[in-house]
């Protein structure tokens, strides 16, 4: 029984690592797309999603399967439920690269933001492409250090997103009101990227920490009615 | 044994509930503060968040605990899982209401939105909040006309988000890129409040229909290793 769970979390685990490789393989044609208008590439991205997220809905599906035939408890049901809630963000980051493709191809044969903005750009769609390699291979190894090169690079595509406004509200803009809507857009959708992907690490930092166990001692103090250990099924 | 599930179950739903009355004073708070210029307001709204985070936590170790003693299955199990998505929903329309508050905030004494935009604003805003209480009243009651009503006033707001680009890129439009860049993430917010409420009532319906029972054929046959009878624990 222990091995068929211990097999079936390995098999959880192939699949958020197979759903973040797809997440790269979108963000990249993504940026690229939005850095050369490429209207074509910018198809593939925004056909390609609805792969993604049946991929996270049989994942989901695989996961509460797993909890019903289990009923793994303390660090085993977390791992699962984090899975559950890993595969949503991976989902929305899939979303996000669907976002910036289509910027990409509403305004081909345009770029979507000026030569001016290019480079921050360049600069932030290297940064999230970084971040979603990042991602893949902390799930795959769970080795915490790559969190922790997670974080960094969330820091400096914020820094980045900031960059575009200053840029955008200084003096030098000359940008019509619609490439200035597209900036916003686009940076928006690059900087909540790498947020999810940030989420994504705390997760995995805290199923391999254990530091749940005082929120739980927070959640019995705030229940308005704690569960008795006469409950305990 | 049964009867304490029941009572544990009808308590998620209180703190749902709960928290959906939380998520309705913010973005009411927020609309306010966006639309008088109220700082004071804003301020409520940014400060108030945390508690929110922090119900919504709570719930999810009540929804884990809950797993772990009593060992769910089937649509049992689907309900809390769905109730620990829809709490991470609820958490980020907490996120967006705060959100609308620190524009508000940042402007403040401006106005965050030309005169010529305040309109469509206030209706986007006043959508806002009806899909709130729409939600809250859909939590407490299941009444799958309200997930009908919530879909159709989302509509109403990606309506409104569609006429908030047409007045800036049209011609009339003398925004600062500033007002630019604020009116954009304003729209943006005001509708992803209402996309994760059109979420969160999909999740209700699915419940009530139970028509995950195709998904779960159609995980069997995109799983790569199907799980055979005899694992059934």
């Amino acid at each position: 029984m222990r091995d068929v769970f211990q097999q079936e979390l390995a098999e959880v685990q192939d699949r958020l690592v197979d759903i973040a490789n797809h997440v790269i393989v979108s963000i990249e044609a993504a940026v690229r797309a939005f850095g050369d208008s490429n209207v074509q590439l910018a198809e593939q991205v925004i056909a390609a999603d609805p792969l993604i997220d049946d991929k996270a809905s049989a994942l989901d599906e695989l996961a509460i399967d797993i909890i019903a035939r289990q009923s793994p408890v303390a660090r085993d049901l977390r791992i699962v439920v984090s899975a559950l809630r890993i595969s949503a963000s991976l989902e929305r980051m899939g979303d996000l690269a669907r976002h910036i493709a289509m910027l990409a191809r509403y305004r081909f044969p345009m770029q979507v933001v000026p030569e001016s903005l290019q480079p921050t750009f360049v600069e932030m769609g290297a940064s999230d492409i970084e971040i979603a390699k990042l991602l893949r291979d902390l799930l795959a190894t769970q080795d915490l250090s790559i969190a922790e090169r997670i974080e960094a690079s969330d820091e400096h595509v914020d820094q980045l997103h900031r960059d575009v406004f200053s840029h955008v509200l200084g003096t030098e803009w000359q940008g019509a009101a619609h490439t200035t809507v597209d900036a916003t857009l686009a940076s928006r959708y690059h900087e909540r990227f790498a947020d999810h992907a940030v989420g994504i690490a705390k997760k995995v930092k805290y199923l391999a920490t254990g530091d749940w166990v005082g929120d739980e001692d927070a959640h019995a103090a705030l229940s308005p009615e704690p569960v008795q250990p006469a409950d305990l099924g």
